[in-house]
């Protein structure tokens, strides 16, 4: 369904650059590469591990770095940088960020989110501190933002735009915003958790914050799967592929969840004066040109002072935006 | 109902310092004050002027100086700054700053808000400027966090918060956003209008923006007449009084305001990560002590992670508020 979009070539370190490894955890999958001055030299991916222990998700992690590293033929220690893109939000725990994220921890929404574990928080950053000199977490959609501004669709006639938003539409509903030219982060480093805004008062749909109605309960790709499997669409390419083929009930869905979405996109400009909002993610990235003008068609006319001024386009950087996420916050 | 709040005597400009023109322009009325080293020395408050043509409001605000200052037995000449605190959006014409506020300009919702012009924009800025050397227009919200900051709710333990916000709830919805310590602006100066954003998808009202549903469209001083006029209710001060006196009907009715409201202060925290939002305008002020538990209840629970660590209190600079963000802009 969507026309070829060629993705820039993976950037290279600057020449001596040591080895860096780039952590992407979602809620789905976490993928783990080495980079040096050659540009990507090893990559693993595995389904993110959401069972057992709370300290699981980070020995696996540190395991698919050894692995990557060894594919690489590189000791762990010659290591320099770790950088972890990870789906939020995150809390501090003596002085370390923990991930206390709705896809990934079973037991902040009293079990609704379906995950089969009862984890408030999972480590990240202590253990991880603990093997390398250098460790970096940001919440993925800064990631993704930070590389959109530097190598992708944020990036226009040489430089990063000023006021603008990376938005993923994937197993959750993650942004990372910029104002000024400059990356907003709050208090805690949690800015951007604009999928967990409400845009309605339908409250009939437990997103895995724990929240009744919010942007991801309702349409991200795990909601797609609660709420749209009892009727015949087990996940989003199901129900995608229904309305392709001529499905008036998916169609009528998926206009109901571009409506939901563009409402937060619009809520976005109307908040922040933004110029450009560029959007990627699994469920976006694989359905971008039904998708794309559905959305801006929400958006118009909208205060035009503010929405005027603002486009909406695809990710620059394709299904490697979580790559070069993580590639941002150590090159 | 309310307790009495001290509200901090009015700053004065540092010894020597030359007159300075201090202009609020709301949608019910514009208040100009000069103000000097000893503090303020004439203050005007009149209706706003919303007919004729568009350069009406300019008129009257340059009226109004001149008024003030001869007060103050000065001469125009002798007024050195101005500072505007208006009511948003703006757009920027031939470089100067034009107000396209729904309060203000009847042309922007096709006649649906009521006002007795077909204004698209009005102007003020350059008008301004062929008079004074020195003009600063800015979104009256922005002015009012400012002054929240050095001198309110927002100044704790000596310092501005680093991340926080000022809310409005008048005759329109306004806010004035802080992320690390800056005032966030985007590409035209209209960040923070956060007044028009969709919480809810009832589209039964409209704001003067031309919007259905946003949150002013539902919640501003001005919606409440026209959503509740014909059920008995003239305005806010009626249909608070009908509350007090146990109107059942009138106290559901504050309640889904309140739970809109409460969601658009929800929606900031979880974009924003903010650590205290204040809130004033002359709704909210009159009804602080009935409001505010309400609007930290809807927030209350809503993504911990990013809610716990958010106070949300009342404008420290009480019912002066706007005086003292006209004044921030040029002190």
């Amino acid at each position: 369904m969507n026309q070829a979009t060629p993705c820039p070539p993976f950037p290279s370190l600057p020449p001596g650059s040591a080895p860096v490894a780039c952590v992407d955890i979602g809620g789905t999958k976490v993928a783990v590469h080495i980079a040096d001055a050659d540009g990507e030299c090893a990559k693993i991916v595995e389904p993110t591990v959401v069972q057992g222990s709370r300290d699981a998700l980070a020995k696996q992690v540190i395991g698919l770095i050894e692995r990557a590293a060894a594919q690489a033929k590189l000791d762990r220690k010659q290591i320099s940088r770790v950088g972890v893109a990870s789906c939020g939000p995150f809390v501090v725990q003596d002085g370390f960020l923990e991930l206390a994220a709705p896809n990934l921890c079973g037991g902040l929404a009293n079990g609704a989110s379906g995950l089969p574990n009862d984890w408030l928080t999972a480590p990240i950053e202590a253990p991880l501190r603990e093997l390398f000199p250098f460790v970096r977490v940001e919440n993925d959609a800064v990631g993704a933002l930070e590389a959109e501004r530097r190598w992708g669709a944020l990036h226009v006639a040489g430089s990063a735009l000023r006021h603008c938003a990376y938005v993923t539409w994937s197993t959750g509903i993650g942004t990372g915003l910029c104002v000024e030219g400059r990356v907003l982060r709050g208090k805690n480093g949690n800015a951007g958790h604009a999928g967990h805004i409400f845009v309605s008062r339908d409250d009939s749909a437990r997103c895995g914050c724990g929240n009744l109605g919010d942007v991801e309960g309702l349409v991200s790709g795990s909601a797609i799967t609660r709420r749209f499997g009892p009727m015949g669409y087990a996940n989003a390419a199901s129900l995608f592929n229904a309305a392709y083929a001529g499905d008036a009930r998916a169609v009528s869905i998926i206009d109901d969840l571009c409506d939901i979405m563009g409402r937060m996109l619009y809520n976005l400009i109307a908040t922040l004066d933004l110029e450009r909002i560029s959007i990627g993610g699994s469920v976006y990235w694989h359905h971008r040109d039904y998708l794309l003008p559905r959305l801006r068609r929400v958006v118009q006319g909208k205060l035009p002072a503010l929405t005027d001024g603002c486009e909406i386009v695809s990710v620059g950087l394709g299904d490697r935006v979580g790559d070069y996420g993580a590639l941002a916050l150590v090159a």
